[in-house]
């Protein structure tokens, strides 16, 4: 039949893509031992390049297992449950699943909002109407305090619903991860803008700054390392939000790098922070969401004030920055494959464990031990995952906190993969 | 013979990424009708992502000739003239070449520097001592008056010597070309990364200005358009040098659009200016280079203003602005090949007129008439080039001064090519 056929080129191209996926069931099994219902799955926080390919790793999972009768998807998070804007995911073809896996940003739409105990009652009411009983939230650290906070007011107010957060980040800043879908793409982006303006630093030497988005975690910072090929490539200085900001040790590195190299490229993390813990850049905003964060990003203003601060005291006169901002999030066609492919696999693991468990959980990425780049999931608790961050290991670190360390690359480097090739002359002198 | 068959595979693998080079001439024919003489090849301005394809379409093409005894590059433009550094480019192999080619940034390194008579006089002692008859430098339009300045003095000086420019900038703001090579793969960036900023936007709704580089003309931040798949895609609104910026109608635009769909995303020029022709962004920045242009890049400012303006004026909060600042024009990867093709197009076909041409040029880029995008290359008086630069024509622009029209839409799309692909979900509600 021409159709199946068609849908058979679908699920081979998807599979090619993404081996992650497994296809629709045909004539899906009623396993009595699992938990039966609707689901319903949502997207939160900040989006990423491949926070969609979890989302469709969900609906095509679940259209394998008889006892889910309807995908939907909350538009904008919680606030679409509360507002009853739900779409139906099952009556979206293959095709359009496929591009929207590809497709950065969050394709349900997201939100930043921890639900009161009152959004809890309401959600109950919209969720009890539809039969929803699989509940999966596609989010950072925010988001699985979100789901953490549903699935314990389902439990007192007795509603039978399985609440599973699926991580994301571009930040990799979640607990029991090894690392975060999200990250592995961003830090690509990082890595290969870092490279390009180390390209265009050494045409027009100078001091060029690049302010990068990690709240509290300098992971994404750190995987500008990730540009450097020769021993003198940049960046040549990197700070993270894990060690106090000093302004003179760090105007003396940049004055120190110049005077070796004539050059200088930096990358900052926009949380970095003084030996107080407050953010600099968080002294030019006065803006939160209801979670408690400030604005970091979408301003250029901590990268005028370091380069200001460096034009006034080291006596350089070229100094730029950059602030990479919503670029490094969701830039189409800098994709890490093996992000893609993890970001997928954790939508599916969560709707197999989900079926099957009897407890709430988030899904976590571990690496598992040896010389080759491999992982597994496992669920683990939502409170251990909800709220608080992870930091950058010390063994990451250098000891005079203005680099990375060996041991961050090879950590980084399969999770982001390879960059596109440069080159350079041998420049034989005349 | 192995090395043949290697150096033979190497030219395939080169033709083959880039069908307008040439291979080198085993046996050069001496043509006794042409000049000959040593080349010197430097780069100039601004770097682009395929600025090293003129750069290696020199290299190659200067190969295939008997009269040409050397290739030269200077390094760092004049500067590199004047000092005498100077890289010999026959000692580079073809691999390195390649790699070259598809590396942004100048390889060469790059200047902004205007020669005096006196580094004229410098400059013909050095070129004179090394017999350099033929000088081909790559850049945009301060980079022809150098050019320009050189031929005149070199004709003063009775120094016989055939000086050509070769057109890049990311701009496109050269006249008497039809585009200039670097802008499709700067103007593909920025229509990615707004396609990608808008997919965000929808996700977390709010206004975001993105502040695209343009000193004068506007094709950069038109660009912009290019992201419009659907009718209520970003950027909803797009702000040109080329007219002149109300504040007033400007918060007006946003208010409607943000009234309309919930958002707005909008794409601005670095270079917007009051009635007065006084640019918006050079309110707060001194720097001037020797050319006597202000530093618009490299500092958030724009954005910032534009921010807070919005938030004040209108009451909406979540506003965010990203200037892309140095990542349009020099990121690995992200390449129009169309550019590409032409850049490496037009450093050819100005060896090949330099031999032969009785005249100091400018290589142009013509499109051809007809519904199938194709163009020529033509040399031009070097004048017609040097120092003016050209602006989006009116039919480019539309009425209001807030966005592009179809015209440009078909003008650029065939430059830029086309964008990674994304999908969009039916969204069928429940």
């Amino acid at each position: 039949c021409v159709a199946l056929f068609i849908i058979n080129c679908l699920i081979n191209k998807i599979r090619r893509h993404n081996p992650a996926f497994t296809p629709p069931n045909p004539n899906p099994a009623q396993d009595p031992s699992m938990s039966t219902g609707k689901i319903l799955v949502a997207q939160g926080g900040g989006p990423t390049a491949v926070i969609n390919q979890s989302l469709v790793g969900v609906a095509l999972e679940a259209r394998r297992f008889g006892q889910i009768g309807h995908i939907y998807g909350a538009l904008h998070g919680i606030r679409g449950i509360l507002g009853e804007h739900l779409i139906d995911l099952g009556k979206e073809s293959l095709a359009t699943l496929k591009a929207v896996a590809c497709t950065p940003s969050s394709a349900l739409g997201s939100v930043r909002k921890k639900p009161s105990s009152e959004d809890c009652v309401r959600i109950f009411e919209v969720l009890r109407k539809r039969d929803v009983r699989f509940f999966f939230y596609i989010g950072g650290n925010d988001s699985a305090e979100t789901v953490w906070i549903i699935s314990e007011e389902a439990k007192k107010a007795d509603f039978g619903m399985r609440c599973f957060h699926i991580p994301k980040t571009i930040d990799n800043d979640l607990r029991e991860n090894d690392h975060t879908p999200g990250y592995g793409s961003a830090a690509k982006f990082v890595a290969c803008a870092v490279s390009g303006i180390d390209l265009d630093n050494r045409a027009l030497p100078g001091v060029h700054i690049s302010v990068i988005m990690g709240r509290h975690a300098g992971f994404l910072t750190a995987a500008s390392a990730l540009a450097r090929r020769s021993s003198d490539d940049g960046p040549h200085l990197i700070y993270l939000p894990e060690r106090p900001f000093h302004m003179d040790s760090f105007l003396a590195d940049v004055k120190s790098v110049y005077e070796r190299l004539g050059r200088c490229v930096i990358a900052v993390s926009e949380g970095i922070a003084d030996a107080d813990g407050t953010a600099i850049a968080a002294k030019f905003s006065k803006e939160v969401d209801s979670h408690g964060n400030v604005q970091l990003s979408g301003t250029g203003a901590l990268g005028d004030l370091l380069s200001n601060e460096i034009k006034a005291k080291t006596g350089i006169s070229r100094v730029r920055s950059d602030t990479f901002g919503y670029l490094q999030r969701s830039f189409p066609g800098v994709v890490s494959a093996t992000d893609a492919r993890e970001a997928a696999a954790v939508g599916t693991f969560a709707v197999k464990s989900a079926v099957r468990a009897h407890m709430d959980a988030s899904v976590a990425i571990r690496r598992k031990p040896g010389r080759t780049y491999k992982v597994c999931y496992e669920c683990v608790p939502l409170r251990n995952v909800a709220k608080e961050t992870r930091h950058m290991p010390d063994a990451f670190i250098n000891k005079t906190a203005n680099d990375v360390t060996a041991a961050f690359i090879e950590y980084a480097a399969p999770i982001v993969g390879s960059l596109p090739p440069t080159g350079r002359f041998r420049g034989v002198r005349v």
